[in-house]
C-alpha cells in the first residue's frame, strides 16, 4: 500500500496564536478584570495535620472593604463516594475538603476560609484577622510512617480498598493488583535475577501560570468562570458539585493556559470564587502565588519501587515482578494504578505480577502528571532491566528487542497490543549516530523506554463555514501544545483548502458539545477524529449543494483541491464548483453549512520510546550534566512535526528535571522548604542541550490520519535513561531520585 | 384537527437573563473595559454639505497620549457596487464613505477623522486639533430642493436606477413600480374617489443605548470585536469588506443590546475601532454620545406620499395608487421599496400601482426601522380609506373586512397570500368592547391596519446536551426581545424536559455557523425552526441511545416527556430511560449528544394588525392624549404570549411617537436642533396607556409550532390610528406628521 499524500498533514504552518504569545498579548487565566471586581485569597493552614477547633471569621468580616469569608461551613457536607470522573475515580467529598478543610488540616497549606475584599492587599490583611483554633496532631510525612503500626491517622473513615475484611482506619488507601503466569515459575527459569529497590520523592508540574480564575455570578444563579484550565467541562462538573449546583447553572470560559501537564485537571480555588461572587454579587478574582502552587495544588506521588526482574542467558525475560508504593497526599488517589499497569507493558512477559499501594500522609493532594505514575514505574523498571542487560553482558537495546512487545503482544495489565512502533523505536535508537557516538572521560550513555496508554474519551467539535469559505473549527479541548493549528491542518486537508483560510478556536462549554480533558494525549487524536468527522460532513454538504446545483446524483460528485467536480457528461458540462463559490451560494441553496461531529473515541494507539542520553559527571562537585539527549518515539503519525517535536522535548526536559534537580523538600513538621523556583530545581534552558526528538511514524489504524497521542510518552523514560547513563559514567546504581549534586558527591565519595 | 397541547408553548416562563437586566448588572456595549485600552472619538462635519480641501492631522498626533488617527485615506477606496448584503443591497463604497467622508462631507454630523488615545478627555481635544479645509457647498435639506433642475449634485457619479437613459447626474437615485392592473379603469369604476398628499419627518429608531464598541486586534491580524449590534455576522462582514480582510480575521462577540428596532443592523464605528486598534495594538473602545447616535446614524426616512384610492358606492375597493417620495439621506437605499410594497397589502385591489422614488439629500444615511418604510405608507393609505369609509358612509371595519386579503389573495407585490389572519383581526376589534366603548368631549377613535412581511433568512443553532441533561441551546442571533427564553421554550417542548433545565445563549462568529440579522421579525421563526430541528435531532440520538441498550429497533422507541419508552413486548420489559440517565450514559454509548441545524428558513407567515385608538384633543394647548389603544394581531402562535404582548406595545408605543411628537427639526444649515430626548419627544411611560395586545392566533403551517413573526408590524398601523381618531375628535384631516402640539393647536385655530 503505497504512502497517502497529503498537502498539510506532516507540514510546519505557523501557529496564528503564537504571535500573541510570544508578544505578551495572549490572555491567561490573570488576564481578564472586570469592573466592581473583588479580590479573593485563601487562608491556608500552618499545620500538616491538625483538628479544627473552631474559626472565627468575624474579625475579618468586620475589616473595612471585605465583603465575605467563607469555610467548608459554607459548602455542602459531601458523603463519600466514588464517581466516575473524566479521568480517575473523582470522590467528592474528598476534593470538597481538598476545596476547603473541614474538621481536619491535611497538610501545610491546607485551605481552610477564603475572603474576597476590593483590593489584594486588604483581602491578606484580613486572612490575618480570621482566628483557627487547632488541636495540633502528629504529622505523617514519609510512607513508613504512614504505614507504621501506630502511625497517626489522617482519615478516621478511611478503610483499605482492594483488601478482603479491612475494617480497621488505615492510611492505606488501596491495595491492586496486575499480572499474569506464575512469577515464582519464571524467576526459577531464569539465570540471572535483579532485584533492587527504588524511590523517588514528589515533584511538581512546575507550570509557569499559577492558577487563576474570576468567577461572576448573576441574578438568576448562573456563574460565568474564566480560568486557566485543562478541562472547562470538568470544572463546571466539579465546581457544580461542590457546590451543590447545576452544571447548566455554571458557564467554564477557558483562558489560555500557561502550562498544564495534568496538574490543571482538577479545581482549587474556582468554586470558591464562584461562592464568594454568589455572595457578594461582584466578580471576584483568585490567583495563587508560586508558593501557594508549590503548597496546595498537585505534585505528583514520591514513590518506593521494589523490582525484581530475571533472563535466561540467552536474553529472554522470564518474569518481572514488582511492589510499588505511591504517595496520595492527604487524599486517596495516586497514580498507583497506571503507573503498575505501565511499568513492564513495553515487553513480553509470561510471568509478570505488580503489587500496588495508594498511601495517604500529610501532604498535598497529588495531582495527574504527564504519564501519570509512569515515569517512575519506568524509572525502576528500566534501571534493572539496564542491569540485567549488563549482567548478561548484552547491548541494553539487544536485550530490549529481544523482549519487545509487538502486535498481538499481550500487555501485562490485559490486552493485547495493535499494530504498534516499539521495535521501530528501537531499531531506529540502534542505527542512529548518537548511539555508537565516541564519550569523553566521566562520561556515559544510557538508553531507557517508556510506555503510555493515550486515551480517546469524548470529544465534540464543529466545523464552521464562513460564507467568503473560509472555515472555523471548534472545539472545546483548551489548547496545551498546539492542538489549535494541528485540528486546523486536518480540517485544511480534509476541506483541500490553504490552512491560512481556516482558523481553530477553543469554544466554552455553552456554546460546544460535552469534551473531557485535554489530557492522556488525547485532543489530537480523539478531538482530531472529530474534527475529521465534521470536516467530512461539511464536504457531504458541499457535494451535496453542488449536486443540486447541476442536478445530478450528490454521490457522484467528487471533492477534490477544495472543489465540486462534476459527473463526467453532466448535463451542459459544467465547471467545477470551489468552496468560496458554493459558500457564497449557501442562501440560496439551503442555508449555513456546518459540520459538527460528537465522539466517544476508542483505540487511541500506545505510545512507545527509547531515549539515548550522554551525561558527563563533575567528580568535584557531583553535577550531572546531560551532553546529548534522543529521543526516538513511534508517533503515529506527526500532523505538525514541530510541535510533536515541541512535545518530545518538553516531556525529556521535564524528566531530566525530575532525574537530576527536582524535589519537594520538607522540614521536621511538613512544611516544604522550597516553595519556589530559586529553590525548587527545574532545568532552564541552559542546563539542557538540544533534544533531538526523532519521530517514528507507525501509523495508528483506528485513526483517519493515523494519529496516536505524543504528549506524555517523551516523560517516562528520562529518568532511568539519566539515572543509567549515570551508572555506566561512575559505575555507581543511583536507586534514589534526584541526581542532586550533594547526592552524587556523597555516593562517589563512598565509593573512593 | 384539534389544538395541538404544549406544556411549554404559550406559557410565561420568567427569562434567565431579566434578573441581570432590571439589576443593572447585564452587559452592554460599553461595558466592556480591557487591560491598557485605549478610547476613539470621531471628528465629525459641521456643514451639511462641503468638499474637503485637505485634513491635517499632525496637530493632533502631536498631541501626549494621542496613539493614532485615521481618515479615509487609511482606508481601501472601494468601488461603488451593489452586493447582495443580509437584508438588502449594500453598497459598500457608500457603507466606506459613512464610515468616513472621503473627498466630501454629505450631512452634518458626517464622520472624518477618528483619533485612538490614552482617555476620553485626550480623545476629544485632539479632534479640535486636527484641521480640515473645507469648501462648503450649498446644502440641499428637502425633497423639492433635491429634485429641483438645479439642485446641487451629493454625488457626481449617481444615476437614476429604474429609468431609462438617466445620464445625468441627480439625487434621484431610484424609481421603482409596483402594481398590476389599470388603475385608470379602475379609478373610473368607482363611485368615490380619495385622494390626497401626506408627509412624515425623519424619526429616529431611539433605542436607549447608544452604539458602543471595543476591538483588540492580535500580532496575528485578528481581531475581536465586542459591540451591540443585531447581527454579529453582518458586522465581521461589513468590516471585512471595509477595511480589506477576510471575514476569518474578524471574531464578533455580540453584547446584550439595549435596543436596535433596525439600526443596529449595520456598521458605524466598528471598523473604525478594529483600524485604530491594528494601528496601536492596544484594544480601543468607541462609544457614542446621544447626538452622534443622533446626528450619524440611521433615522429613517422623512416621506411624501400621494394617495388616490377609489370604491364602488357599496364599498368595494376599485382602485389605489400612490407616489411615494422616501428620503435616503446622504446615500441612497431608503426603505421605498418594502413601503410601497406594504402599502395596499392587506386589501384585494385588481387595480393597483405605486411609483416610488429614493432620493437622496444632506441628511443622515437612513437605516432600517422596525418593518422599514410601512408606517409611512401605512399612514397614507390608511388614512386616505379612512376617509373613503366616512364619505361611503361605512362602518371602517366593515369597509376593510369588505376588501380584506384572505388565503389566496394575490398581494400588490406579486405573490398569493397563504394561510393570514387579517380578517380574524378586524373582526375581533369589531367585536372587541373597546369598539363600542363610549367617548368623551373632544374625543375620537381611529382605527387602522397594517402588514408586515416577515422574513426567514439563514439561522443556525446548537443544542447541547449536558451530562446532566440539562440542555443548552446555542444561536448566533442577539437577543432583542426575548428570543432567548422563547427558543429555550421550544427546545424544552421537543425534549419533554422543565424549561428550567434549558439554558439559552447567543453564541459569537467563531462559535456558531452563520447567521442573518436579528431583524424581519425572523429570530422565534426562522431560528425557532433551527433549534426545533437541532432538538429533534438530540431526541433522534437519544432514542437511538435507548434503543441501543435495549437491542430493539431505534424506529420503535418513543419519546414522551423527556423519556424514552421501550416498544411494547421488549425483551425483560425495560423501564422507560429519561433524559439524565441517557446523558449520564452518554460516554458510555457513544459521547457526546450535539443537535445541530443550519437552514435558510422559507415560509415566513405575512403578519397583519388592526388598531383601536382613542384620542382627546386638548383645544387649549394642541396637545393629543392617546386615552386607550387596543393591538389585535395575527401571531400565528405566541410561544411566549408575554414577549409578544411586550413585543406589541413596544411597536405600538414607537408609532404613537412618531404619530404625536418625533422629528428631526433641522436649522438652515442643515444641523439637527434636537439631538437629545429633552428636546426630541420620544413618548415615555406617562405618556400613553397600557396597551392593550390582543393576540390573534392563526398557525403559520410552514413553522412546527405556527410561528410568524411579530415584532415589525405592531409599528405599522399605529400613525394612520392616531391620526384617524384625531380626525374623528376634531374633524381636522391631518396629513403632516407629528400631530405635535403647536401643529394640531395651528390647525384647529384654522378652522375656527
Amino acid at each position: 500500500m503505497s504512502e497517502p499524500r497529503y498537502k498539510w498533514i506532516g507540514t510546519r504552518p505557523i501557529r496564528p496564536d503564537g504571535f500573541d504569545k510570544v508578544t505578551g498579548r495572549a490572555s491567561f487565566g490573570a488576564d481578564l478584570s472586570l469592573p466592581g471586581m473583588l479580590y479573593g485569597k485563601v487562608l491556608r493552614s500552618p499545620h500538616a495535620h491538625a483538628r479544627i477547633r473552631s474559626i472565627d471569621v468575624e474579625p475579618a468580616l468586620a475589616t473595612p472593604g471585605v465583603k465575605a469569608v467563607v469555610t467548608a461551613a459554607d459548602l455542602p457536607d459531601l458523603a463519600s463516594e466514588a464517581v466516575r470522573g473524566a479521568e480517575t475515580q473523582t470522590d467528592f467529598q474528598d476534593l470538597s475538603r481538598n476545596v476547603l478543610a473541614r474538621d481536619k488540616v491535611l497538610y501545610h497549606g491546607h485551605a481552610v476560609a477564603a475572603v474576597a475584599a476590593t483590593s489584594r492587599t486588604i483581602a491578606e490583611r484580613a486572612l490575618q484577622a480570621i482566628r483557627v483554633d487547632y488541636e495540633v496532631l502528629p504529622a505523617v510525612l514519609d510512607l513508613d510512617a504512614a504505614l507504621a503500626d501506630d502511625a497517626p491517622i489522617l482519615h478516621e473513615d478511611l478503610r483499605t480498598k482492594g483488601v478482603e475484611g479491612a475494617d480497621q482506619p488505615t492510611n492505606l488507601a488501596a491495595r491492586i493488583e496486575i499480572g499474569r503466569g506464575d512469577v515464582e515459575k519464571g524467576f526459577a527459569e531464569a539465570d540471572v535475577v535483579v532485584e533492587r529497590e527504588f524511590t523517588t520523592r514528589m515533584v511538581h508540574q512546575g507550570y509557569i501560570e499559577p492558577h487563576a480564575v474570576v468567577a461572576q455570578s448573576g441574578e438568576d444563579g448562573h456563574s460565568v468562570v474564566w480560568c486557566c484550565t485543562q478541562g472547562p467541562f470538568v470544572v463546571r462538573a466539579y465546581c457544580a458539585r461542590i457546590l451543590g449546583l447545576d452544571p447548566s447553572q455554571i458557564r467554564v470560559i477557558p483562558s489560555e493556559i500557561g502550562g498544564g501537564f495534568g496538574g490543571k485537571g482538577t479545581i482549587y480555588q474556582e468554586p470558591l470564587a464562584i461562592l464568594l461572587s454568589r455572595r457578594t454579587g461582584r466578580p471576584v478574582k483568585m490567583v495563587m502565588t508560586r508558593e501557594e502552587v508549590f503548597r496546595a495544588t498537585g505534585p505528583t506521588s514520591g514513590t518506593r519501587i521494589r523490582v525484581k526482574v530475571g533472563a535466561t542467558a540467552k536474553g529472554k525475560l522470564t518474569a518481572a515482578a514488582a511492589t510499588a508504593i505511591y504517595e496520595a497526599g492527604a487524599f486517596k488517589g495516586s497514580p498507583i494504578l497506571p503507573g503498575s499497569m505501565t511499568m513492564f507493558a513495553p515487553y513480553v512477559l509470561e510471568h509478570v505480577r505488580i503489587e500496588g499501594f495508594d498511601v495517604v500522609l500529610n501532604k498535598p493532594k497529588v495531582a495527574a502528571y504527564r504519564a501519570p505514575g509512569s515515569a517512575m514505574a519506568a524509572f525502576a523498571a528500566e534501571s534493572a532491566l539496564d542491569e540485567l542487560a549488563i549482567r548478561l553482558g548484552m547491548d541494553p537495546i539487544d536485550f530490549r528487542l529481544a523482549n519487545a512487545a509487538r502486535e498481538g503482544t499481550e500487555a501485562p495489565y490485559g490486552p493485547r497490543f495493535g499494530r504498534i512502533g516499539f521495535v521501530e523505536t528501537l531499531e531506529a535508537a540502534k542505527r542512529h549516530p548518537h548511539y555508537t557516538a565516541a564519550l569523553g572521560p566521566d562520561q556515559g550513555r544510557g538508553i531507557a523506554c517508556g510506555f503510555w496508554f493515550n486515551v480517546g474519551l469524548q470529544s465534540s467539535a464543529a466545523v464552521n463555514l464562513n460564507e467568503d469559505g473560509t472555515a472555523v473549527v471548534v472545539s472545546g479541548c483548551p489548547d496545551l501544545s498546539g492542538t489549535r493549528i494541528t485540528l486546523a491542518m486536518m480540517a485544511a486537508e480534509e476541506l483541500g483548502i490553504p490552512i491560512e483560510r481556516v482558523r481553530a478556536v477553543v469554544a466554552d462549554t455553552e456554546t460546544i458539545g460535552y469534551n473531557d480533558l485535554s489530557a492522556g494525549s488525547r485532543v489530537t487524536f480523539a478531538t482530531g477524529m472529530a474534527v475529521v468527522e465534521a470536516a467530512r460532513d461539511v464536504v457531504r454538504q458541499l457535494s451535496a449543494r453542488a449536486a443540486a446545483i447541476w442536478e445530478v446524483d450528490p454521490q457522484e460528485v467528487r471533492w477534490e483541491e477544495g472543489r465540486a467536480l462534476p459527473p463526467e457528461g453532466a448535463a451542459g458540462k459544467p465547471e467545477p464548483l470551489g468552496i468560496a463559490e458554493l459558500a457564497r451560494r449557501a442562501a440560496q441553496t439551503g442555508g449555513p453549512i456546518v459540520g459538527q461531529a460528537s465522539l466517544a473515541a476508542r483505540g487511541a494507539g500506545p505510545g512507545f520510546a527509547t531515549h539515548i542520553c550522554d551525561v558527563s559527571v563533575d567528580r568535584e562537585t557531583g553535577r550531572v550534566s546531560i551532553e546529548r539527549y534522543t529521543a526516538f518515539q513511534d508517533v503515529g503519525r506527526a500532523i505538525h512535526p514541530g510541535y510533536v517535536e515541541g512535545q518530545i522535548q518538553g516531556g525529556v526536559a521535564q524528566g531530566i528535571g525530575w532525574a537530576l534537580g527536582e524535589e519537594y523538600l520538607w522540614n521536621s513538621s511538613g512544611a516544604m522548604e522550597n516553595p519556589g523556583f530559586l529553590d525548587y530545581r527545574m532545568p532552564v534552558a541552559s542546563d539542557l542541550p538540544m533534544i533531538d526528538a526523532q519521530l517514528i511514524e507507525v501509523p495508528n489504524p483506528t485513526h483517519p490520519y493515523g494519529v496516536r497521542g505524543v504528549g506524555e510518552t517523551p516523560n517516562v523514560p528520562p529518568l532511568a535513561a539519566v539515572a543509567n547513563a549515570v551508572h555506566a559514567a561512575t559505575g555507581r546504581r543511583f536507586t534514589d531520585l534526584p541526581l542532586s549534586p550533594p547526592r552524587v558527591l556523597e555516593a562517589l565519595d563512598s565509593e573512593e
